[in-house]
This record gives C-alpha cells, structure tokens and sequence, in this order.
C-alpha cells in the first residue's frame, strides 16, 4: 500500500494519475497547502523543502518527494510507463526533465501572475504567457509526429497533461496547437486519468 | 568522445563540471544563446526546446537534451556519482528534481528580474529573492547534517553548485547559510569543478 501525500494541484494530479495507470494501491492524505499543512513536522520529515505530492512505500521503507522522482520510482517498481530500452528511457528522462524544468515552473509563474499576484504586471503576465505559448509549440512540433510525446505512452504525458489542463484557467487556449489540442483530448478521455484528476476528494 | 553544446550559463556548466569529473573527453562547441545559435535548424535537430547544454555520444549514437538527463547518462555510463543502491539512488533522484524543478527556475527567475528585465519590479524581485533564499534554508538544513546533498558527493552537488555560485551576481551572500557556505567552498575547490566552470573558454 502507498500513502500519497497530495492536494489539488497539477504536481499532485501527477502522482493520482500514475497510481492510477498503474493499479497499485494506494491511501490518499490531502496535505492542504492553504491551511499550511505542508509545514507539519511530519509532513516536513518526508519532504524538507515542504510540497506535494509525496508518497511512502510502507512496505519498501521508502519515502519519495518532487513529483518527477515519485513517477520515475512508480515506473521502475511496476515495470510500466517508462521504456527499459536505453535511447526510448533517456528520451522518457529527458522530456521528463522539460516538464518538470520549463513547462511547470513556467506555467506556474503565469499562474501566479494571471490570477494570484495582489497585482496586475503587464511585463511579467507577458514574459510567462509568452513562454507558455513557446512550450505549447515545443509539444505541438513533438506531438505532430508522435502520437504521445515520447515513442509510446509514458510518465512524460502523464507528468505534461495535469499543467497543459490549467489552459482554460489561464485565460488560454489549445486551438492555435491542433497536435497538442489532439494530444490533450486523447489523455483526458483515459478512465485512470479521469481518475488522478479527481484526487483528492 | 561525446559532442558537448554549451554555453556560459549554470546549466552549460553543469554538463562540463560532471565530465570532468568522470574524465570522460569530450569536444566543446560553443552555442552562443546570445547571437541565436540555439535556434539554427543543427541545434533544433538536437534539442527542439532550443536551450543549453545537449551532448551527442556519437560511438553510442544517442543524443540527449537537458541538463538533469545529462547528469543521469553520464553517471549511467560510467557508473559514477550515481549511487545504484535502490533508497541512494531514488534519494538522488528526487534531489536532482528539487534543483532542476525548483533552484534552477527560481534562481533562474531572480537573475532575470534583478539583473536582466528593462524595468525593475519590486513585487517580482521580492518573489523571487523570498524563494531563492527558502531554497537556500532547505539547502542549509540538508547541509547541516551531510557533508553533501544525498549521502556521497553526486549529480546533485554537481547540478546545484553552478545555480548556487550566482549568489554574489544575484547581489545575495551565503553568510547566513554556514552549512550551504561550507559545502559550497568544498565543491568550488575541486579541481574538476574549477576545469568545468571555465567551459566554454
């Protein structure tokens, strides 16, 4: 059994998701980032630097934090979702990689300044939603020749999906990348990550 | 020989830090981001994101984009500072996304607003200087009880040390964080650090 640690944020919606997709069980533990929960004692001794999601695989005495390694471990545990061929895996990492360095840190800046920011700044909405854009590209270009981002299905698309679904919550739209806009759709139909989405409760 | 694509930036020299120290060779090809090197249809082919470093290992036939996926290929192949043990290794990994997820970004962001955007904005540079130094603190918690981040020195030292070495650029001094300012004069005496800092001449 997995404890996930998690709330209704696209970094948690990953981890949902792979526990999903891959059919492990697992007892969700909704860490409320605006009461503060995240600043437990607790919860600080499985993550330091105080985010979700975490998990703690009981059973192997192991605790996990950043969602990029807790879908990295998942994959490796089950044996599902991200390719043992040496140039597929890397290519698995590396995309991996952009979206935990370009396309969350980067939508999460347009985020905060859209719609959380106590005020309006015309240069640094523009700066984030410009970069958004260009990453929307990115995965278009990528998209218009492979069906999922990397060769086959994968913990990139589930890592991408959760952020690319904050477009219409940014004021954003998917209809200018029609490969992406494809993509999206595609992933939002599967019953698992109609299931990760709605975690937690 | 592996084709290095780097530039005078923190994650160009994450790249150059890691193969001097597992003293693989390699050839420097400077992709100078200021001019638009990165944009030529060569460098596309390699990274279609556009961004520094990438490395092609031509006798294994791979090329490989972002700096965390360098890390890991480079410590794959030759089995260096990468411990294999499973709990050593997955601490590494969520390290390795705790920088490129987090320092990174948010260093990355307070170096554009404090020194690089055409108008100072305070809202921005507060956000970011408040999150460089909370990421300082959980640096220097970690530090306070390892002699390096995860067990041994590793991938994540090596990704971490070139972001934290902006502090003095980014106006920010490590006096206040005596566990991240001892670690850090360590990793700047290594030799193979000092040779990788200096890449691309």
């Amino acid at each position: 059994m997995i404890d996930l640690y998690t709330f209704t944020t696209p970094n948690g919606r990953k981890a949902s998701i792979m526990l999903e997709e891959v059919e492990l069980p697992y007892t969700v533990h909704k860490i409320d980032i605006t009461k503060g929960d995240q600043f437990t004692p607790e919860f600080v001794a499985i993550n330091p630097n105080s985010k979700i999601p975490a998990i703690a695989d009981r059973e192997a005495g192991i605790t996990i934090f950043e969602s990029g390694a807790i879908l990295i471990y998942l994959a490796e545990k089950t044996g599902k979702l991200m390719p043992t061929e040496p140039k597929k895996r890397y290519q698995v990492l590396e995309w991996l990689m952009f979206q935990m360095a370009g396309v969350g840190p980067m939508f999460g800046q347009l985020n905060h300044f859209k719609k959380f920011a106590p005020e309006k700044i015309p240069y640094a909405i523009a700066r984030y939603e410009k970069e958004t854009l260009r990453l929307y590209s990115v995965l278009d270009q990528q998209l218009a020749s492979h069906e999922f981002i990397c060769e086959d299905y994968s913990i990139v698309d589930i890592a991408t999906f959760p952020w690319v679904a904050t477009y219409d919550f940014q004021g954003l739209t998917l209809d200018n990348h029609p490969h992406l806009k494809r993509w999206f759709e595609a992933i939002q139909a599967r019953p698992a990550v109609i299931r990760g989405m709605a975690v937690p409760a």
